[in-house]
């Protein structure tokens, strides 16, 4: 990376998502430098996460478009703006779809990662230092996706929306620490906490339930029952702890009540991996009396309703959610990568797929089909100044 | 008390409640000794919660008639059953409608109070030992109520749903810890477990929110909104901690949206205290994101659905329920009346009215009007043997 492109436009490839839906396509787009607080990265390796698909599908939610998506990535700093002293050029980086500002409740609190100026907003397609996009093509802006827009060669990120990581990390495996596999494990270490032999239900096993089955594997469970509706999904999962599988499909009755037959009265811990509202009920309710615990991780549409009968509650059910695991993104972070490079967390299991940029459609395909974990998709080096 | 009752039936009077909603009828009843695990006891004071009124008004529960309410007393143990070797004749007790069988797995975690053999069970009007009735008239059962029953002069409960208590405390003033004030000051104290410093709500200013309140004042808390639809009920509650007062009535938003605006978010814990379920719903949304707790204390209509958008969830609220305030009968109430008995809770705050045992509708009717917190009812000395 040269030094030479800070404060100029760059001209690069990104990923343009014009319609709801509809294949990305390959856009050559101009990205402003970055502006006071903020940090233009190079991507290196991006990843499709689940969010991305629910805002690109955009059904039940807001839609905004022409947009570039992406949200779990890394890559190395660009440039950065006025007034941002923690990083410098060259510096490996995760982009995140929450921040970290510092100075808010949320930041000084440690039960909390939504900090008050940078959590996620999945309405907002610019950035919030000027209320502008950083992305155009003919001048005409194209929009953000999460603060992050990785599907671009480079992007623009608030700088408490990047995490720093040890440079001796491979690029092309942590960029998946970047949202998911943190989310999932986050959800298991930071909320759920099992406590060792306890009974743990993961719904959903994409690589957010795979992580949260790691977590619960990490933290001595002794039973780890998997829910997904399909059936390739238990294929894999045993690598990831999981020793039980349950279909709903495969069952005239709830899975809630399967599974408290299967545990004689609830699991002592369910994490909620899927955004199916169904599925979070199930969840809440599958948590034995007395003492459960259920997280609710997946992101809902925007017009759902949880439903349960108060009694499910008074009888000392606990429920609760998480955005990230809990993990604050600059301070929480750091410590995901390192159980990685201390071999304390396999992180190459969840990729399943690598393509080119160019391919990047393919990435959706396979999560839609249900068949990839994590796709990684690897941006080539073509920069052009303006 | 003379030992020359034991093993065999008494006569004595009780209020007999024949029919849903219909004033309660003095009868004469016949007592018969306890069987094995069993403890008959002389009530020496009984108090009336809610929770009373709603079986015996049996809107939108199972009916169950003619029955002995009543659950909120002090006595004196009067026999023993076979293998009862944890109490003596003349012990003080207060009985309780959940009880601790001290082998399950609730008993034996600290994080439960819902024992699997003798938690609350609101549909069973029998004993558990031999699903039979100790009350009879003219050889009729007369059905129990959460296994306490004590608006009789004698009753027989399960030794696990007695707790032995300091003999110096008062057992007038001690009566109500058998049930509403350690409900609400324990939801606070065990479950809530606010901050010093921190921002409460508490819906429903009865005793239970009332002892909520206290809890949360007990805890150092900065600020303790009191929320309720009847004005009188904010009279006493300044008494209690209560330093902010909202009438729903008084507002066109929903209540958690008047909260949310007089505290910059959101209250960092709240406690529902009404049993009416949209006072639930609020207690939930009104609590904090990042932090919030809410917990739900009241005793819901059968039907009831709580509702709400899971977003409210995935923003890192916490939603949790209680019994009994998490206490345990036996090992934990202790620990009330000790309180007590040192000065750290007052508890005739609570008593608003005394009332003899023959004017025990009187006590309905000051609740159904609001007008009173406990009202203390007085059983006489009047003991006949068979
Ligand atoms: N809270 C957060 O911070 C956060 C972060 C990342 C992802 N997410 C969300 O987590 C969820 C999972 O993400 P992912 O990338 O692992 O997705 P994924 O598509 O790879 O996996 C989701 C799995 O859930 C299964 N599923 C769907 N409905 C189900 C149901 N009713 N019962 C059982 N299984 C069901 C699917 O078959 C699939 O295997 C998504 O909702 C995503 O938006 C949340
Ligand atoms: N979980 C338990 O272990 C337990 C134990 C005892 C009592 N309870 C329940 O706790 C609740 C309170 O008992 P109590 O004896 O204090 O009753 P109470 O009747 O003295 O007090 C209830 C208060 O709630 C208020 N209220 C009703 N609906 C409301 C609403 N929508 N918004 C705001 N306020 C509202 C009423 O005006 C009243 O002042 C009852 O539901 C009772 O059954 C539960
Ligand atoms: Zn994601
Ligand atoms: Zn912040
Ligand atoms: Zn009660
Ligand atoms: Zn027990």
């Amino acid at each position: 990376m040269s030094n030479n492109t800070a404060g100029r436009v760059i001209v690069c490839k990104a990923a343009v998502a014009w319609e709801a839906g509809k294949p990305l396509v390959i856009e050559q787009v101009e990205v402003a430098p970055p502006q006071a607080m903020e940090v233009r990265i190079k991507i290196a390796y991006t990843s499709l996460c689940h969010t991305d698909i629910y805002f690109w599908e955009a059904k039940g939610q807001t839609p905004l478009f022409p947009r570039i998506f992406g949200h779990e990535a890394a890559g190395i700093v660009e440039s950065v703006g006025e007034g941002v002293e923690d990083f410098q050029p060259g510096e490996h980086v995760l982009p995140v779809f929450t921040g970290e500002c510092g100075e808010c409740a949320h930041c000084k609190t440690e039960e909390s990662n939504m900090c008050e100026l940078l959590r996620i907003n999945t309405d907002r397609g610019v950035m919030i230092g000027d209320g502008k996009s950083r992305f155009s093509i003919n001048g005409k802006p194209i929009y953000h996706f999460l603060g992050t827009s990785t599907f671009s060669e480079y992007t623009v990120v608030h700088y408490g929306c990047l995490c720093k990581i040890n440079p001796a990390a491979p690029l092309d495996k942590v960029c998946i620490l970047s949202c998911g596999p943190s989310t999932g494990l986050g959800a298991t270490l930071n909320v759920a906490k099992p406590k060792k032999g306890s009974t743990v239900a993961v719904f959903g096993l994409g690589a957010v339930g795979l992580a949260a089955a790691e977590g619960a594997r990490i933290c001595g469970a002794s039973r780890i029952i998997g829910i997904d509706l399909v059936f390739s999904r238990f294929e894999r999962a045993g690598k990831f702890g999981v020793t039980d599988f349950v279909n709903p499909k495969d069952h005239d009755k709830p899975v809630q009540e399967v599974i408290a037959e299967m545990t004689g009265g609830g699991v002592d811990r369910s994490v909620e991996c899927t955004g199916n509202v169904d599925a979070m009920i199930s969840a809440f309710e599958c948590v034995h009396d007395g003492w459960g615990v259920a997280v609710l991780v997946g992101v809902p549409n925007r017009d759902d309703v949880f439903k349960t009968n108060p009694m499910n509650v008074l009888n000392e059910r606990t429920l609760k959610g998480t955005f990230f695991g809990n993990y604050k993104p600059r301070t929480g972070l750091p410590s995901v990568v390192d159980m990685y490079m201390n071999k304390e967390l396999d992180v190459e299991k969840f990729i399943t797929h690598r393509v080119p940029f160019s391919d990047i459609n393919k990435a959706f395909d396979y999560m839609l089909k249900g068949e990839s974990l994590r796709c990684i998709v690897c941006l080539e080096d073509g920069v052009v100044l303006k």
